[in-house]
């Protein structure tokens, strides 16, 4: 780590010459790979983008001009040399620096993202701030190929288009969203990918010292020149664009950057990168390294692997339902792999609608598949379901259309952070009329409510969890529209338990002494909730714990409380759930405790209630 | 209307000959005039789409073809052509037809539009349900230049290039979307329109039997052939172009679909269609005529105009506190004139942001613009900011940056109905941290309101309703964050209004009798909360009545139910607010009183409460 070790400042970056600079690009792809092997993480982006991010750093001051990273989970390189190197061990980690750019976390990051195809709004923003500041500096958008598919990004390329600002936007074209791209555009692309110099730079991987690093590319004979490469597409939208060039070439990419930084109007510059380089497990398996969890660097195999998740336990679920019923079809915005849809893809390419990073469109698409006669699931995480929010409410819930949403990654989702917590998910789909709200208490419970849900006539949700079951606990008989679920009978208090909350209930109860012994309710239907068993709570005279791995604004304690205060509730109520705040990044059970959801907080609350 | 009342099924569409289609235009043209003067609607959008509804009619069977029109404002020839024309004089009124496609209204129709650019998408879906099942009949989707901005519509079409599925897009070119078009595509667009035959299409009004009526485009003298204009933009998405054709000319129109309409794949076809065209008022201003109330045919002037309305207040109140503060700027999605902009815009064209339909770019071009040192002000109906969902809550709201929502047309709209209502932004706001919201009780407030906004260092958002005041009330004296004005002093009862809602609380309040005095509460924030007013109403016993217009889960009266029942209240609460329904259209003062929402509705509250 000989040059890595000599930069303290980015400016340092400036005076390297390119041997120095091709030495440190290797230099850091193997502390990227030691690093995230440890912590986990986004690996094959990073792998790709060194040589751009070097070439970025070199070409620009980000003490005055600004960058906005696409979705951002490959500005790992851009935060190793903008002084988080020393840091870089705690990524992801409980109070350690964030997976995605921060402005908290650094004066060098200028917008945080962690959703797709926002970065170039972001940056026109700031260009007109710029401009009618009478301000002078650069202001750079980096976006992946893949967050092309998405809608905004052609919002913003029409609306920059409209006036000549400056400003930068780079494709980094790798071939492939989060899993393989889609979409005409994606075929489009792959044109230019057919062309002879573009192959050439795929010939370019050879063995290095250790058998599992392989040496990044050096040369491409002819170095591709900018070429204009579909300028139609851009120069329509009023946008001048260069390339492609090849995006892993630091010559190239300084002499095209240094010739393009002072246009003075919109530039798209299209370079290709190899998403993995430098790592062989990564480079022929860009899509298992898109996002990893810790792994042995010699094998490249995953440490601990659980596939007893309900990503899986859903996939396997809709693989039996859907061998009974051949109009099931599967929607995903470019998360095969990460919803469990894996399976169901192989075996039904056809009833496998893979739509890019659009979930907009791809709910819309599903109510259109639903008024077709189709019965459609679309398989989504949580927080990126926001993004469908008002075609969820008007194009589906509106005209009360047979569509299922499979959330996946609901609640808390642990060392993502921010961004990708799935904690607003009931709140926000609680208030759309129509829409039935429902979550498994456990995997095996999956396919019970999934099958119930492809039999209605109306839309319905399903959310759960990131990960698996922490206890075993057994599966609902029956499942009836808003009828809940006794777990363990009990008195004095009902804890009303929502998805896997149910198990961090169980295991409180445990530890309770032996006179207090709640009524544990599997709350399965968060809507409709479940009048029955809430008139006999009043009746009772139950004190009340909803528990819901949500935040409480909207959510479900809050529907709860105010059925029961229209029932004449008079009895102590606790409401468990999120405070009105983003939560960060550091691992599930570390949160829980954080936002006093762990199980020693559960049984306070219930002792509480006791007394 | 000799034609017109021939037309008993749409296929008798089919029967005419070319001068009986032109007669019917002609008598189409009057009807909707004649009638819309009445009921007020769209009508300059529907006046330049008489001939491609009749060439849809002529060439389809939408007892087996499907067709959705994007927004769906542009269907009234559509609706009078398939079975509606004698209820045609209820459009928009309570109970009768809607402004809008309805599923439950007639079997024609197949999908219920009103928000922008999500047509393609829903037809696409349509048309891989159809190809599943192996179905065979042609799908239409028919949207308009104006909502060829919105990033749906790439998305949609980036995957309809995907697999070859028949389908045809209409692209109805009118030169404009609600307000004027932006962006490099409409730029792009525009150089068609000054080829020279298209420009021959411009000179083709004239004057018929009455002044205010003008005869249709009858002759081009060369009908333009089927030109292929930017064919690459579609083609590169692996969509097929065909156009642009007079789409004013029945015969152009139809030899072109015949030909089009067996293609297997999908199809653009690009027609340019004149706004307005046949009624002179409407012509010449095309945009006041996009949507109006009753009017006067002979001089096309409004029958009411009441400019003492809350759009108003805005722009006056922006247009003042912009004087004192160079750094704030507006953004809009093509409301220019909705939202009262038009003086901001006239006055500070440089400082005005108008980005087209496209709210998810929208907010995160002001989160930039925030982050650039401006003050940004994003000036959108309630309803549309719903597609700027998952940008505001995390674009802005997780960064906490300095954005003002201006969210006009909160509450109910009225006769736009259920796409329209503005009932669900308190809820889905109220779940977002770090956001303020706020509502002014009258016009007069809304400066005060605004200035307490961009003043803060966190996003705020304002929300406000269609028209104007029904009472003349005082506007609060200083606005300090989190606290209310206790407009009326009183006993027993408190009553929290938000908004607008504070009229109807006090014209209810003259209804009781004199033993009956409630406090009145002006909660101008709806987010924080008053907490010293909470503690108070629990500390003095009162009960507690809240009003809102907005849908109850999720909104103001929860979160007041919420905090009330933290600080141990146990006396009565009411929580007024609309149900866990869409509401269709109607005045609002006739859906109040649906909703049980109206003054004597609250007297009978007022009144339960204090037995």
């Amino acid at each position: 780590m000989e040059v890595l070790n000599r930069i303290k400042n980015p400016k340092d970056i400036q005076k390297l010459s390119f041997k120095e600079l091709e030495q440190l690009a290797e230099e850091i792809r193997e502390f990227l790979i030691d690093n995230v092997s440890k912590t986990g993480g986004h690996l094959a982006s990073n792998l790709g983008i060194v040589e751009l991010t070097l070439s970025l750093l070199k070409n620009f001051d980000f003490e005055h001009d600004k960058i906005v990273f696409d979705v951002g989970h490959q500005s790992y390189v851009y935060k190793i040399l903008t002084g988080r190197k020393d840091d870089f061990s705690t990524l992801r980690t409980y109070k350690g620096i964030s997976g995605f750019p921060k402005r908290e976390e650094s004066c060098y990051d200028f917008f945080d993202t962690g959703h797709s195809s926002n970065s170039i709004s972001a940056c026109l923003g700031m260009a007109r701030a710029r401009d009618l500041q009478k301000e002078d500096y650069h202001i750079v958008s980096v976006i992946g190929d893949g967050a092309f598919t998405g809608g905004m990004v052609y919002e913003a390329l029409n609306d920059v288009g409209f006036n000549n600002t400056k400003m930068l936007i780079i494709l980094n074209d790798n071939q492939m969203s989060i899993s393989s791209n889609v979409g005409g555009l994606s075929k489009c692309l792959n044109k230019v990918r057919l062309a002879p110099s573009y192959n050439k730079l795929k010939e370019k991987a050879h063995s290095s010292k250790k058998s599992y690093f392989v040496k990044t590319a050096r040369k491409v004979k002819n170095s591709i020149k900018t070429l204009f490469f579909n300028p139609m597409f851009f120069e329509n939208l009023g946008v001048r664009y260069v390339g492609p060039i090849d995006g892993n070439n630091l010559e190239d990419l300084n002499r095209v950057m240094k010739k393009i930084k002072n246009i003075k109007e919109p530039v798209v510059l299209h370079v290709l990168t190899t998403k993995g380089l430098g790592y062989l497990p990564a480079l022929e398996n860009p899509d298992s390294f898109h996002a990893v969890s810790k792994f042995d660097i010699v094998t490249g195999k995953a440490i601990q692997s659980n596939s007893d998740n309900y990503s899986n336990a859903f996939g396997e679920s809709l693989l039996h339902l859907a061998e009974k019923d051949e109009k099931i079809v599967a929607i995903t915005a470019a998360m095969i792999g990460g919803t469990g849809l894996s399976k169901f893809y192989k075996k039904y390419p056809e009833r496998t609608f893979d739509v890019g990073i659009t979930e907009p469109h791809a709910v819309t698409l599903a109510g259109g598949m639903a008024c077709g006669g189709l019965h459609p699931i679309f398989v989504v995480y949580s927080t990126f379901l926001q993004r469908g929010f008002d075609q969820v409410l008007i194009d589906i819930c509106m005209q009360n259309l047979p569509v299922v949403f499979a959330i996946d990654r609901a609640g808390l989702v642990g060392n993502d952070g921010k961004t990708h917590q799935g904690v607003f998910d009931l709140s926000y789909l609680n208030l759309m009329p129509n829409m039935d709200i429902l979550a498994p208490k456990c995997t095996e419970e999956m396919e019970k409510l999934l099958s119930y849900a492809i039999h209605q006539d109306h839309p319905v949700a399903i959310r759960y969890p990131r990960g698996g079951d922490v206890l075993k606990l057994a599966p609902i008989k029956k499942v009836v529209r808003g009828r809940w679920e006794k777990v363990v009978d009990g008195n004095g208090v009902a804890i009303l338990a929502v998805g896997k909350m149910n198990h961090y209930a169980s295991l409180a109860m445990k530890k309770l002494n032996k006179k207090q012994k709640p009524l544990l309710i599997n709350a399965c239907f968060i809507k409709p909730l479940d009048e029955e068993i809430l008139k006999e709570i009043v009746q009772k005279g139950y004190s009340v714990l909803t528990l819901e791995d949500n935040n409480i604004l909207g959510g479900f304690g809050q529907q709860v409380l105010y059925e029961l205060n229209k029932l004449g509730f008079h009895k102590k109520i606790k409401i468990m759930g999120y405070e009105d705040k983003f939560i960060d990044h550091g691992n599930v059970d570390e949160l829980l405790v954080q936002e006093k959801m762990d199980v020693d907080s559960i049984v306070q609350e219930i002792q509480k209630l006791y007394t």
